[in-house]
């Protein structure tokens, strides 16, 4: 797991955000090459299951909904963790995390029922003397409009002649009538917009939606990198079904293999998936299948992707809350349904992780030598061809390798690399998961041809320039 | 505009968030073709600036920085709009919108000064009896941790037997010790991440950083549809270069080139767009050149994007407040230089809105026929091809139309569709701004051929199925 942080530091895939002041507590940003990794990761799902899929559509609904959506939805009442503090260091936990604490949710989210052993211990600094549990409302909260409590909001004169910076930041407090959240996930909205969704598309059941885009938790204990943050990217899909006509077991079943498929395809090996049957008593009350796809991470054996049958909760709740008909007109046994549905819910952070941990090589070249590469697929590695002139002050192989890579690049993700000898810029190409390496030498002002890099073999083999393309289509698309 | 709206609504480009609670306030969901176009927008954006260019990388940092960031940057000082309350119907508005108020920022954002003429009506009730203007942030403020104010922060017992449902919203307030904000533009990112970008990359100057990614801010009078609202997207760039050894003037004018080739790439007239470039002492005092590109939208001449030369302001500004250094190491020269940046600032929902009004046309088609056809880019349009059967029950001609669909949805974004009269169908995608639908009809099966209908000229001609792809190849990248 160090090893990796140290390469997305190195080469720019991940570094801390904000560093330059002290960072924020476990955000990330995602640099050069890591940008463009989750992008390929989150186009190709936006390929797989909508633009090449006839039973799909997209949404991209705001971040901010009307805060009805939480009531109705649950969250405001029950998206919580337990909270304890430790009354010696101040350092406060999640109770349930804490061997020999035993704390319960009550029903609708109203209170705790717990228990703290003697053996219970602050995960600081090892005392045992803790505050009584509280419950910590995951959802993140903004206002909007002038009334915002704790917005900055000064009256005209208010520092007027005062010459005292610090009163620039005090803040006026005011009751918070506009309060909204960040949402804490994409799948509600799917729902909130299902009448506006089936008016527009015309779509017939069974069908899905899909939507990608970020969420907010404000988790007590984030952390593990980019596995857990307060701020996070999800894929999800919400699929609709008629409960009478379609058989959810075959739905389910068929969403499960399309998952898997997506993926192998983007190179997450099954061997290190584990598909994890949520049994009877532990699935929310309406759902009747729940699996979690778990992934073999550094720090344990965690959940990577999600999926499950929710029944028609989220829609009968919109509809009790909000007193529209949420329901679908089915113009063949001409009757109205509430549709059934079944959620594939994949976290990209969590995701890209998974794909970098899986693909991150050592390899002994003897010697002592080791060298470093990414098992990128290349669909979606960052960079899918590098070009480099063999030296960089030697103008006639600049200028050429120039001309191949302008060529390339409107095809594929190229990079043209001048910097230091050969053998670095092919280290430094492994790291970042480059499948092919072009190098333009002396003998290709003659013969017309390159010498062509494989990442995964280190093979190299001469490449006639006319020919380049056809031997990268051939090649990256495997 | 209202014909924007409603096709927009129809067809499930965008509607309004939340709809079913009632909306909230001026928030907007791009459905299913909304999100495609956005997409097809940025994309094509991403694309040209940072995939096919060797001077320019990408990043995606944390909407939540670290809340400094925005006292170096002087958002928190400064980023505000002046408004004023009327204190007959309590409507709340933007003083320096309404005619006969003059108001001004004094410097630091430490007050206002500001006259209030008998003529100054309230745009809600037109009576003239305001209060005093404040001063308002835009910032979106939220918390992170436990003791965010307003937070929803329960004590286990609070609610034990207590059967009150309200009391499960009740706030404890406390004092926001961490408080944070939603960033209100991406530019800033790209500046405190300067120093893990140039040891990531090892770009040498001059080179652009670009991100996407939305933005918040706490507008008075958010409107005209997505062209004002309070969460939208932005396409930005920072262009790092040496004054020292850059002429500033060049790259400004190569800058200013390449957005105007962009703007025509994606269908945005230059016709419609003036570059207003802005006076001297009108410009932020850091600025030497600033261009503001505004379209010509039904409700005025707004701004679309901007170019700004922004000096080493907010580099100077980060080194000061964070003590870090942000400079860059010259190689050749062997001198430190903190750069100086030029930015090319894009909004994406604006940028949309103008692609959508452009793309408009009604046409008369005689005898009181009217045709609605949105002119889209075929790069960018939601869908390239669409492929109807003739009639949805011949399964012969279903199957044929299936298998020409399947083909062609593995490299283009295509659409099957069997709903209705073929004329209807046409029509439909007019709407939408599909660039070709093809028809397998009864001769189809015959002499293996389709019709292909142009949206721009509504011609119809026969091609082989053998030479679709030949066919749209050449057509789709005109």
């Amino acid at each position: 797991m160090e090893k990796i942080e140290s390469l997305c530091k190195r080469r720019g895939f991940v570094f801390p955000g904000s560093e330059i002041y002290g960072g924020l507590s476990n955000s990330w940003d995602y640099g050069s090459y890591g940008v463009q990794l989750k992008k390929n990761i989150t186009d190709h799902w936006w390929k797989f299951f909508v633009e090449r899929r006839d039973d799909m559509v997209g949404l991209d609904a705001a971040i901010i909904m009307n805060p009805k959506t939480w009531e109705s939805s649950g969250h405001l009442a029950n998206f919580s963790d337990p909270l304890i503090e430790c009354k010696e260091c101040n350092h406060r936990s999640r109770a349930d995390q804490i061997p020999g604490i035993d704390v319960k949710m009550k029903e609708g989210g109203l209170g705790l029922s717990y228990s703290i052993s003697l053996e219970a211990k602050c995960p600081n600094c090892g005392k045992s003397n803790f505050s009584e549990p509280s419950i910590f409302n995951l959802m993140m909260e903004t206002g909007i409009g002038p009334v915002h409590l704790g917005g900055l909001y000064f009256n005209a004169g208010m520092f007027e002649n005062s010459g005292e910076k610090d009163k620039k930041r005090e803040v006026i407090l005011k009751i918070n009538k506009a309060a909204v959240y960040l949402r804490p996930e994409t799948a509600q909205a799917i729902f909130v917009d299902f009448p506006n969704i089936i008016s527009s598309t015309r779509k017939k059941l069974p069908f899905g939606v899909a939507q990608i885009g970020k969420s907010f938790r404000n988790e007590i204990t984030p952390g593990n990198f980019i596995f857990r943050t307060r701020e996070f990217e999800q894929m999800e899909i919400e699929y609709f079904f008629n409960p009478k006509k379609d058989d959810w077991n075959k739905l389910f079943d068929e969403l499960k293999l399309s998952m898997e498929e997506w993926m192998v395809s983007v190179g997450i090996s099954k061997e290190k998936v584990h598909a994890v049957e949520i049994p009877d008593g532990e699935r929310a009350h309406y759902s009747k299948r729940t699996i979690d796809f778990e992934f073999e991470y550094p720090f344990g054996q965690k959940e990577l992707f999600g999926l499950a049958y929710r029944g028609n909760y989220d829609l009968s709740q919109h509809q009790e809350f909000s007193g529209k008909d949420m329901s679908y007109f089915d113009s063949e046994t001409n009757e109205k349904v509430i549709p059934h549905v079944i959620e594939p819910s994949l976290g990209v952070d969590r995701g890209l992780l998974a794909i970098l941990l899986y693909s991150y090589q050592e390899e002994e070249l003897g010697e002592g030598d080791v060298r470093i590469v990414l098992k990128l697929k290349p669909t979606i590695a960052p960079v899918q061809v590098a070009v480099f002139p063999l030296l960089k002050n030697k103008p006639e192989l600049v200028a050429k390798a120039r001309e191949i890579y302008d060529a390339l690049k409107m095809e594929w993700r190229a990079e043209f690399d001048d910097n230091g000898n050969v053998g670095k810029r092919y280290r430094r190409q492994d790291e970042i998961g480059t499948p092919y390496c072009i190098t333009v030498d002396f003998d290709s002002l003659e013969d017309g041809a390159v010498t062509v890099r494989d990442r995964d073999t280190m093979a190299q083999e001469r490449v006639k320039i006319a020919d380049l393309k056809a031997y990268l289509l051939d090649n990256l698309n495997k």
